[in-house]
């Protein structure tokens, strides 16, 4: 792209009507409703398809949590805690693997974001008061949980959705294709 | 369940093993990554379904975005922050529907949750340096964006979930079940 082109696309990100594209510097600030437990006390790339883990939400958002045990599956959404600020990337290869193409980090499930969030589709397993056990949440012991929503298949599963050949060629492999 | 049971289990949840599980009071703060552009001024429980939005991401997070256009869906994480904490609720019906049993707040979609955090699925129609333009995203026009994430089917599509008989018949009737 020329340098002229790139003026005219600076000039309209910041001074078109898209203008009023402000983005908000404020943080936004969320206090954790639970913790998770699992004993894994590293990260690491795979191994959390079958892992089971309890998800301990504050006591007194117990009834909160009332009809959650109506789902099979489950979204949560947790802090990556662990990643100091320095360690975060604009790029990264996804697994570390050498076959694929670097990708920016947006573009993908890593947990060195700008945003420190995760959010995992996880089995419900079993509902104990405040606590929940689930299956599959690629999350380490201590992590703090920020949320829980119930998952709908009409809504949230997109079985054909489109991924690039390198994440297709790798699925075939295993079931963490991103992080 | 009587004042005994009720006693045994506030002992185990606070001085148990579980004593372990200190939930952190430190607040997660994230600095929002986006802006959604929509038009649509006011939150409204429908119509969201096949609403085009641009989701307008900080220009030096340009080179973050490598490669999600290889993507057909991607999540879009944001901030509920036209919600005063004073209008939280414990319990909601969805929908306002009054066939709907009430359910605790955790159990729904709701933006009347402790966490003002969103989740949505929506499909990638292009994007254009910063901007994303996406379809079927249910926020209103100036919501912050928290984080963009790639949608792998493999590893979030789960189109057999079990939802309630209450949400299976609502789901016969249009998209948006829960919030």
């Amino acid at each position: 792209m020329n340098y002229w082109r790139r003026f005219l696309d600076w000039l309209t990100a910041n001074f078109s009507s898209r203008g009023r594209s402000v983005i908000p510097r404020e943080q936004v600030s969320v206090r954790p409703i639970g913790i998770v437990r699992n004993g894994v006390r590293t990260p690491r790339p795979e191994g959390w398809a079958h892992l089971v883990s309890d998800v301990v939400v504050r006591a007194e958002l117990l009834d909160l949590l009332d009809g959650i045990e109506g789902y099979s599956h489950i979204f949560v959404v947790f802090a990556f805690d662990k990643v100091p600020e320095s360690e975060q990337r604009i790029r990264v290869r996804p697994r570390g693997d050498a076959r694929i193409p670097e990708q920016g980090v947006l573009a993908t499930r890593s947990q060195l974001r700008p945003s420190p969030i995760g959010v995992s589709v996880v089995r419900l397993l079993k509902r104990r008061r405040n606590i929940l056990r689930v299956e599959g949440l690629d999350a380490i012991d201590g992590t703090p949980v920020l949320d829980l929503k119930p998952y709908f298949p009409n809504y949230d599963a997109v079985p054909d959705a489109g991924i690039p050949q390198w994440a297709r060629d790798l699925a075939a492999e295993g079931p963490t294709p991103a992080r």
